[in-house]
């Protein structure tokens, strides 16, 4: 195993480079923290090109790595490399996820995501989406980077387990509707309908929005219906991951 | 408005020690962050020791404040004082809020939180508990603490609607039986039952626990009947804020 041991080596350089979504995009590859995050990604196929440990770092033996550079690093390095503040002793730089073309599927479950901003939210979002069984989820524009490492921890691991791509929100929803898939969006306001006057659906999409805004009205104004879920107590609102939570388990026949 | 200069002043001083459990404990009182927070604890007749506002800050003429002192203070102290590395301007100091002690009731609802460790989840939860119209929330030893500025924050006031009170979970669990409340218990397990296989209550209890080992096994012991959330995906679990949210919306009849 190599020992890389300055931190002003280019492969540490160009590793630091992945903290941000523009230094992602120009090396097209990002980084992901933690056992349970790489074994995760070994599992789902996940291209890695490259593995930093620490000495004190075991791999386990299950890990098909043959074909992968592994470089063991100090803790000085590891630090530098990592987002967390307390380094899990591994870390791997991956191939940014090629995803194909996604389509509304018959019988298909969709998650369309508006301008949501909070990398926990989103991350946690993913995992949920992943944990009722949707066929995918659809990133708007001005929603946080799904490569950000806050992103990818709290969506541990769910981001290689179902289809999540950048799409026109707008185009997305005139697709389901021609393919017959009732899509719902989110909203406080009093015209919308209490979700749980909706029965579940074998196939629909739910729109979530941005935590202070929520869905854009634009977006509202395009849907077949919009829900809101009652509050019993005081409360003005729930947290979007949450609700996300509540209306995707609801939804789901 | 009484200006305050240095940070050196007693009441910056002792504003700070607020950051720690400690420090909370041995004053007596909180702290909180933004406009929202100050505005909802005093709607809710938290009791406010003093306030430090900013000059930038403007303070919304509804607000009664007549009896609570008010300083100015520089961006500098704001900054000492905050925890959020973007202060909103304005901080209060609260006292702890003193809790009647609390007992199952008829037709109640609430929530036992098992050694719960992250803060933005538990002021989630409670923020959720607010929303579905818990009687009460029962935090158990080993769970983060109420007043940590994170789980104030996330909250956003909830703490402030209904009663949060620490307790023995074993003795809450005996107690809810004897009032013949059914205790939910919420497990990964094979043993554990699907939630939806539970129909909504008039009157339940639902245990929630750790982010990484759940709920403890001798509390899940004790309950009538420990529900799990099927996955149709490839997530092996949910966010337990998420978990709590989907629970706790359909068991409420």
């Amino acid at each position: 195993m190599e020992r890389i041991d300055s931190i002003k080596n280019v492969r540490i350089k160009n590793a630091k480079k992945l903290h941000t979504r523009k230094g992602r995009e120009k090396l097209g590859s990002f980084l992901i923290e933690g056992e349970h995050l790489v074994e995760e990604a070994l599992k789902w196929k996940v291209i890695i090109n490259e593995i930093y440990v620490e000495e004190k770092f075991r791999i386990p033996s299950s890990w098909d790595i043959n074909n992968v550079p592994v470089y063991l690093v100090n803790d000085n390095i590891m630090k530098e490399i990592c987002e967390t503040e307390t380094p899990q002793g591994i870390v791997a730089v991956c191939e940014l996820i090629g995803r194909k073309p996604l389509q509304p599927e018959e019988n298909g479950k969709y998650l369309l995501i508006d301008q949501i901003q909070d990398p926990g939210n989103l991350g946690t979002i993913i995992r949920t989406a992943d944990s009722v069984g949707l066929s995918g989820v659809i990133l708007g524009n001005g929603t946080v980077d799904i490569y950000n490492s806050k992103v990818l921890r709290s969506t541990q691991g769910s981001l290689f387990h179902l289809p999540v791509v950048k799409a026109e929100l707008d185009d997305w929803i005139e697709k389901l509707k021609a393919a017959n898939i009732p899509v719902y969006g989110t909203a406080l306001d009093e015209r919308a309908k209490a979700y749980n006057e909706v029965s579940g659906q074998q196939s629909f999409a739910l729109i979530v929005g941005n935590e202070g805004s929520g869905v854009s009205k634009d977006l509202l104004a395009r849907t077949n219906e919009n829900l809101y879920i009652p509050s019993y107590g005081h409360a003005e609102s729930l947290n979007v991951s949450v609700a996300t939570g509540i209306l995707l388990y609801h939804l789901r026949k």
